[in-house]
């Protein structure tokens, strides 16, 4: 098995830091064209329940099946969000377990993140790594630091697997703890980089999340972690500028950024044509960040 | 709908203060009591892959059926830990749902809390609600602090439910970054506990997470958040003191505290009288929280 750093690294050689997150809002399906039946198209209009949730179920898949034709040769990673699976029950784990298994038979070399922001005591966790690596088979998962590394031990011994810390989070409210300062003058969200880089990579194995709303911070976990891989979710709906992201972002290689969109790529467009339009951003995507590149 | 405070108050009154952990562990389980088939029996034992998921989900229901039959009418709260439904992949979620449907339909007014430690941006957080609250139907959820409360708002918005934050964990490694030093002398819990208490709670439907492994940031976090409930894991296989626990948690009015216990309860026994050893740890923790409590 390939590990989630060297499959990235090759995605980084070939000019691709796009991370498409496949977080599909069921009300912006184009649902007249995911090939399904009129029990399903209307099931899911009227949200019944149940039944409905199946069918929702159905078209999630369908949905992310046509994000990934046309853009699968374009991006550096998949990112599904565990909340817009979960919100439909067990059903919505299926759709997971399904959306995982067809990007793997589409292209195995692309890295799939599952963006679940879990942690819990250690013997929780293992539950958890079953869950994202043993069963759905995943190459990297995203954690939350609070409970510490020990805590994480259970993530963390998978060495070929990706570990991505929450450092320095996208949403407006992030500073509330993340920006506390400590009795030396650091900020919370710098100690957390500084415990990660030092202390938790024993495995070369972690990575860290900055959102691409904060560039300052971002350079300042970029200088704490080293060439570390960086998770920089934000860009696009939530607002973060694509250049100043990639100034702060880029690793001494220039590279080592997993650059996300989810909501800007996958609907980009609400009709027959959203996975061209999600094609065509990821391709701007990528040409803004190759221009930027040349004159960092 | 009652909200969970209300069905809290109704057990406290009635002098229960446990809450049973419901996170089965499926190699402690008394696979030869819970009415499966030698089909279902030989897939986990054998466990086989996807065929074993779907058997061992059944276990998991059956076995938590079990524990409920023997313990309902002692219990303040059920707490299902999703990571080990979720290690079961959709077969396992499907497991906690038909476990939560089980308790509601054995006694609607036991509250049921969703362990799940989630915690994402807003947007994101909503598919957490309705999985948890309007598909799931518990009563209320575990979150974790770090991206801050303005992250948060899609739970704390449910006003009849109730939104657990994780302050002080049971973990041995909980105070790499839960006891950090603030500028002013106050520890990152307790800033976290003040924020929950103070900024928060507009709704009053508010809890934290303090584990029993530690009595003195148990004591420290009462003393700022005043009479809210407090979660209180780690009794039991974890380590911590129910005495001590007790003297330290207590509210004002001698209550206020769900005291949590999985492992020690569940899997008290592993043979067929796994039910009844259950029941027999909840009547014996009972007691002792009822002695301690007179000495209060």
């Amino acid at each position: 098995m390939t590990s989630f750093n060297d499959m990235l690294q090759v995605k980084w050689d070939e000019g691709k830091s796009v991370c498409v997150g496949l977080d599909p809002d069921i009300t912006k399906l184009p649902l007249a064209h995911l090939g399904l039946g009129e029990y399903d198209i209307n099931a899911i209009k009227n949200w019944l329940g149940i039944g409905s949730r199946e069918s929702a179920a159905t078209a999630i898949v369908h949905f992310n099946e046509g994000i990934v034709d046309a853009t699968h040769d374009l991006v550096c990673a998949y990112k599904p969000n565990s909340a817009f699976y979960e919100r439909l029950g067990s059903n919505g784990m299926r759709a997971l377990e399904r959306t995982v298994a067809y990007i793997r038979r589409k292209d195995p070399t692309i890295p799939i993140i599952y963006d679940a922001k879990r942690g819990d005591i250690g013997n929780t966790n293992t539950g958890y790594t079953e869950s994202a690596f043993d069963k759905l088979g995943v190459d990297a998962i995203t954690v939350a630091p609070y409970m510490g590394g020990e805590s994480l031990s259970a993530f963390l011994r998978y060495s070929d697997k990706g570990i991505i810390v929450l450092v320095r989070t996208s949403n407006p409210g992030a500073g509330e703890f993340q920006d506390l300062v400590l009795g030396d003058g650091t900020k919370l969200y710098q100690i957390v980089a500084r415990h990660v880089a030092n202390d938790w990579n024993g495995n070369g194995n972690c990575a860290v999340v900055v959102g691409a709303t904060n560039p300052e911070e971002l350079a300042s976990v970029r200088e704490i972690v080293g060439d570390m891989p960086i998770l920089i979710p934000g860009i696009g709906a939530q607002g973060g500028d694509l250049e100043a992201t990639v100034r702060a972002g880029a690793n001494s290689k220039c590279q080592g950024m997993i650059i996300n969109s989810s909501r800007g790529v996958i609907h980009a467009s609400q009709h027959g044509d959203f996975a061209q339009a999600a094609r065509k951003v990821v391709e701007v995507m990528n040409a803004q960040i190759a221009e930027v590149l040349t004159r960092v």
